[in-house]
Order: C-alpha cells, then sequence, then structure tokens
C-alpha cells in the first residue's frame, strides 16, 4: 500500500465518522424559527472539525488543516475539508448534505473523499487511479445538452460573487436545472453519471477541492468559470464541473454574460 | 369518528404502502444510461397506482380516481394522486421523492396526506382541522422576503409551461432559492416553516391538489400565478405556495413578467 493509499484509508476514515456525526443532528429541530445561526449545523461543524484536526495532529503532525472556520499549520500538504455542505438544508431536515475532504499539494487535490451519510454512498479518488462509488468505478456520462436525460445542478443565492441568472436563462432551455442545496452532493451526480453538469458561482475552494480529483478521475472536467485550472487552496474563480462533452458550450456561455 | 377521519386513516394506510414501493425500488440501478423512460420510477409508479386503486376499488367503490397516468370511475369525490414526486431526482437515488393523495370534493381538496419514506415523514390535514406532521400540529413561518432565514423553491424545466425566470432574477436577490427536484417536498416544508414560499411553473393539478389543503391548514396560502383559487380536478395555472406574509408580493412580481 503506497503513501496516497494510506491518506485515503485515513480520510474515509474521518469521513465515516463525520457521517455518523451529521445523522446524530439531523433529526434534532430548530424550531420553528430556523435560526440564522442554525444551531444543530452549528454543532455538527464544529464536532467534525474538532475530530478532524485532533486525527491529523495525531497521524500526520506535519501536515495542515483548512477546514472552512478552522485552520491549523503550515504545510505542502494540506488537509481541505467541508464539514456539512448544503448546510440550510440540512438544518431544515432534507437529507442532501455531505462531507467532504481533500489532500491537497501545494494547491493541487491529490486526492478527494465525499461521504453521504443519507445514501451511506462514499465516492473517492487518488489522482491517477479512477474514481470509486463504495469501492466500484464510476464515469461520467455521455450525456450532452439538448437531451432529454440532461440534469444539471445551479446554484444561485443572494451573496453569491458571480450573477449566473443570464447563464440559467440561456441553458435552462437545453437542460433540465435542479438545486438541492448541495454543490457538493451535485458533484457526486456528475461524478457518478446522473448529471451532466454542475455550476457554482461561488468562491469557496473547500465546495470543490475533493470534487475537483473525483469528477475529473471518472472522466469529466472541473475548472473556473473562465475555463482555466485553479489552485484549491485558496479562493477560486467560480467552478464549471462537467462531463467534459457540455464544458466548451457552458464556459462559452458564461464567458458571454461575466 | 367523523367520515373524513375515516378517510384519512384510509389515505395514510396507502401513503405508508406507497412510501414502501419507494424505498424498494429506490435503490435499483438505471445503469449508466438514466434512461428517458426511467425503468425504476415506472415500476414504482405502477405498482403504487394499482394498489391505490384496487384499494378505492374495495372500500370506496363509488369513489372516482385521478393518478396522473391511470384514472378510474367518475364522482364527486376523487382522489388526486402523484404516485413518486420528484421522478427525476429518485430515479437518480436522490432521497427527496415523496407521495402525495388528496381527496377532492367538486374541485376542493378536503384532505390530503404528503409522505416522505426516506425521512419517514407524514404529513395530514382535513380542510378546517389543522395540519399535522406525525400527528403533531404544524405551522407556516413568518419570515418574510429579505430575511437571511428566507428559503424558497423554484423549480425550471425546458418544457415547464410558465417562464419565470424573470420572476427568479427579481426574487433571487431577496431569498435564497433551491430547486430540490420535487414540488410537493418543498411543500412540506413550507407547511412546517422550513420554507416560506415555492412557485410551480406548471399546469399538473395532481401536484399540488395534497399540499393545497395542507398549507394551507398550517396557516398558508396557495393561489395560482394570478392569485386566484382554483379547482384542484382539472389543469391549473400555476402555482404559487407560501407562508401568507410573502404572497402578494410574490404574485406581484409573477403578474409583471407573465
Amino acid at each position: 500500500m503506497n503513501e496516497y493509499e494510506n491518506y485515503l484509508q485515513f480520510a474515509k476514515g474521518i469521513a465515516y465518522e463525520a457521517g455518523k456525526i451529521m445523522l446524530k443532528y439531523f433529526k434534532q429541530d430548530n424550531g420553528e424559527n430556523y435560526k440564522v445561526d442554525n444551531t444543530i449545523v452549528t454543532l455538527a461543524d464544529t464536532e467534525i472539525n474538532s475530530y478532524l484536526i485532533s486525527k491529523v495532529k495525531e497521524i500526520y503532525p506535519n501536515h495542515a488543516i483548512d477546514g472552512e472556520e478552522e485552520q491549523f499549520g503550515e504545510s505542502d500538504y494540506k488537509w481541505i475539508c467541508d464539514p456539512v455542505d448544503g448546510t440550510a438544508m440540512y438544518a431544515r431536515h432534507i437529507p442532501v448534505s455531505v462531507f467532504s475532504l481533500a489532500l491537497v499539494l501545494n494547491g493541487s487535490p491529490i486526492l478527494g473523499v465525499i461521504y453521504d451519510p443519507f445514501t451511506d454512498n462514499m465516492y473517492t479518488a487518488i489522482k491517477g487511479n479512477g474514481a470509486y462509488k463504495n469501492g466500484t468505478k464510476i464515469k461520467v456520462s455521455d450525456i450532452e445538452l439538448n437531451d432529454m436525460r440532461s440534469v444539471s445542478n445551479f446554484d444561485i443565492w443572494p451573496s453569491a460573487e458571480y450573477d449566473i441568472i443570464e447563464v440559467i436563462k440561456e441553458l435552462g432551455k437545453k437542460t433540465y436545472f435542479v438545486s438541492p442545496g448541495s454543490i457538493i452532493r451535485a458533484c457526486t451526480c456528475v461524478a457518478s453519471g446522473e448529471f451532466n453538469l454542475a455550476i457554482f458561482p461561488g468562491k469557496k475552494y473547500h465546495d470543490i477541492a475533493a470534487a475537483k480529483v473525483i469528477v475529473e478521475e471518472a472522466g469529466g472536467k472541473v475548472t473556473s468559470f473562465w475555463g482555466n485550472e485553479q489552485r484549491y487552496d485558496k479562493y477560486i474563480q467560480g467552478a464549471v464541473i462537467s462531463n467534459g462533452k457540455v464544458h466548451n458550450e457552458v464556459i462559452s456561455i458564461l464567458k458571454k454574460y461575466l
């Protein structure tokens, strides 16, 4: 077992533990107010982050960690984590949230795990070694836009860094757009061929780092809104996550409106 | 126990059985093609419809049934069913689909049940008697637009009867829009205060009949895109499902663009 395989086993162990924590708080009720502070999300986030930091310190004391709200250490090797992606849905008891963890070497994700505790599906990839769902190889679809089977994800939110409404307007004639509320969950669907596209109008690299390696190892493509490669240890310029087939057309449309 | 309470118990029994059928086919794989015919959805739909028809014929032989693809009988009392709402998501193993059944008397829903088998939540209402989630009374939120807690659902699909992209553009600055892929699941979130709005740009009354009575019994409001009451045994003119507070503002914006 090589070093990267060791890292992957470590990451999967963290992911399963994170999934247990997510399920533990999922059924708790925020009450009718759905507070801005999203109490149950905060509880799950904090507990997962603390667990991750303690395990990295124990097993890989020379590595760094970036878990959204909490950072630790400096290293070429950095664990980039999104403890609970899809927090608004999680707080509202819609079971589409996932845990995401990538190991990024000098800005480039070399392995990623995404775990969906609600369907108990574990998505993994090591760069150069293919992408897997529960140990079985997965690949992206070859579905084009303007195909009845085309299902795409987009996200819009009032404070999003990029306004993609005109893009949705144009693409919405060519694909069935959904927005289950977790961009990372949507990326697992691209990797396994269920969606052919996801568009992320934000800058948070935590959301895309693991998906970058998993989707590309499944045969897809992940770039900035301008079609460029980017680092995943600092703010990104949006992300287009696709099966590759539709990528250039989507980038062209984005460029028209940005 | 009055007559309506009997009907409700009957509907709940159907809903739990439908949920079992949904779960049975959910894990089955369509393969990488995600076929246009959506094999697993068809299997679940057909089995649920057959079960519903056989039970209505047995218990209420004078009632009519309208289960999207299958209709049966003529009566002032009509059972309106959406066996699996959110079929594209169901076929792609995203656990947000629900079963919906309403009893409509002369076009007006007098009771409704919506069952989410993935979280095992049963939403019920009899007209005039309040709305319930697993037997506990629920009510809509009082959250306005332009509130950080505002979460709304919209759906857009290439063949949708109404184009609401300009509405989304305007409202998207005031609320966090999601589209989990099942309008009826979104309606349960409005009824229980988790969302404050859902917009349905279609004509299929099967999608809204049960939600109409459940959301309104929870204190919300359900109308056409023009703010009017409508029958739920024939094609509708879109639907705005809200907590009431935001209803008029949304109707005004819709009227501007339709």
